[in-house]
């Protein structure tokens, strides 16, 4: 196992501890019980979105903090789920008496958790949305029904806009199922990834191999294929996508197209190319865009797509200021 | 080789074509010759600033182009020097009238042809800065003298706030010199990378081996040693770093953890913690920082660190707003 690290056994810890320091001005890090928030939380009358998960996938969730997008992200051990205690520890940080909305990708270990706190929390408003937008397969190693994936970027960062522009729960957590319903992900492994705390790839691949359909986790997608040229993997993993929810022509789109951590830049572009070509031939318009490591699966080299059907108020969100350690933009 | 390609002839020229329309509002793409400026070049009285080199580095340089940082960016094929028509054609295209700085990275390649595209331009003033911050070799594969590495990324945004705030192209050279003067890097890799071309990675490197103060190349560094802690990496790299300046107790500096393409998020957090407690220790003050992927080889694994020394000027000149498709604040 070749990484940067000290110890499999304080990975997250320190990797929390840099984070806490090449931020401080943006964000708080509590190690017992793990969580990460806003310096400048709790927002008094605004809504707070907390999220969490799994480590191994940063930016995902705590890069996500900050004003305009979450209030408060939970990190479990790598690849396992945040415990009660650290939802409900956070959303009590960050509540700001206009209630907690948790952002929840669907793991069963993931929904679990996190409605145990709010089964715990005592006093506080709290709403829970689950995003389940992976289309590659129905249930999965740690899922019933559909996976949370790539579309949980653009779920956070519209819900967090919302409630920064001063909606009501309701109104954010309406905001944040119109997102849930109507994006749509797939994903797709070149390689698999390590676990520290294992030492071993979570699955092999031989040198003419790709997994569709991957999980964020290594999970089994649909098909192992031989590898291909860049646009049929994009063809591949589009066409479910696109038939999915459907996405049809005249669609206005988000178009994300990320990394699982260990692919270069200069291939996610070039996988966004292929992306823009198959979606002008549907007549699907592009109206934004998102390329780079957002929600990745450690060092796995791949990338899955995500496509957001778009509305002028979802634009609207999607564009309002962000400022967090991996989104920033009007600020 | 396993990468999201159609043919390892037309990866640049596709990247490009994806970043043209994932980032159209902010960038144009000219094919022929390769070249990517800012929408809206020339400025009319602004020095316009102008980078490039061999690609395979993204978001190094094309990333960094938009208002406060490069007004064009010249890809070569991977990992070889652009040609003097397209550092001429590129130059052409973004001066303001006041003139044209030419940042380069100290590679022989890239300092003849940035050269020869000084000497053919009529009528554009232009004046060049040369990069070369790697501590680790004095010669290299492909250099005389010292490699140009992360520390082009602070130049490059540090001389774009000068520019932008309306220096003249002598006092942008000045403050660009006095970037080069104080800044350091150096960087290790844990696995090869494979240009697309050759299909072959560009060295091997055993299980338990890594390369310290390797080129952004794969160039060969000082030493091939056996896998170590992150802090024992991250204390080999900034020894030589410190010293070199050297850095003192009490300066002021940013501290740059950077990606080389295949390493995760993650293990660049816990490398920033390692280096900041490496740095406290000698008394020696991090008021700036910027933790990921900005200089990178491909799919390699590993990292280097950056140390610029600041004072006022350069630390309000790294705060000023900046807008690319990798770096974005204030705006």
């Amino acid at each position: 196992m070749k990484k940067i690290i000290n110890d499999p056994t304080t990975v997250v810890d320190e990797a929390l501890a840099g984070m806490a320091s090449a931020h401080a001005d943006l964000l708080r890090v509590s190690l017992d019980p793990m969580y990460i928030t806003r310096a400048d939380a709790p927002i008094a009358g605004k809504v707070a979105l907390v999220s969490g998960g799994g480590s191994g996938h940063e930016p995902l969730h705590g890069g996500f903090v900050g004003a305009g997008m979450l209030d408060a992200a939970c990190p479990g051990a790598v690849f396992t789920s945040p415990t009660p205690d650290q939802v409900l520890a956070a959303a009590q940080e960050v509540d700001g008496g206009a209630g907690v909305l948790l952002i929840v990708k669907n793991y069963t270990g993931d929904v679990l958790n996190f409605e145990t706190a709010v089964e715990l929390a005592d006093g506080i408003e709290m709403a829970t949305v689950v995003v389940d937008d992976d289309v590659a397969v129905k249930d999965s190693t740690w899922t019933a029904g559909r996976r949370g994936v790539g579309g949980t970027v653009p779920l956070e960062k519209i819900a967090g806009a919302a409630a920064a522009r001063g909606d009501d729960l309701a109104s954010v957590l309406s905001i944040a199922q119109r997102v849930v319903a109507n994006v749509r992900s797939m994903g797709m492994a070149l390689t698999p990834c390590t676990v520290p705390h294992s030492g071993e790839p979570s699955f092999t691949l031989a040198d003419d191999e790709m997994e569709m359909g991957v999980g964020i986790h290594g999970e089994p997608g649909r098909e192992r294929m031989k590898l291909a040229p860049a646009d049929d993997i994009v063809a591949t993993l589009l066409d479910s996508v696109v038939g999915d929810l459907p996405f049809s022509s005249g669609d206005k789109t988000l178009l994300f197209v990320n990394g699982m951590g260990g692919t270069p830049l200069i291939e996610l572009y070039l996988a966004y190319n292929s992306a823009r070509k198959y979606l002008a031939d549907k007549g699907i318009e592009v109206t934004r865009s998102l390329v780079g490591n957002y929600i990745t699966s450690l060092e796995m080299q791949g990338c899955s797509i995500t496509l957001l059907k778009l509305d002028d108020e979802l634009t609207e969100l999607w564009d309002a200021p962000v400022h967090t350690a991996a989104l920033r933009w009007g600020v």
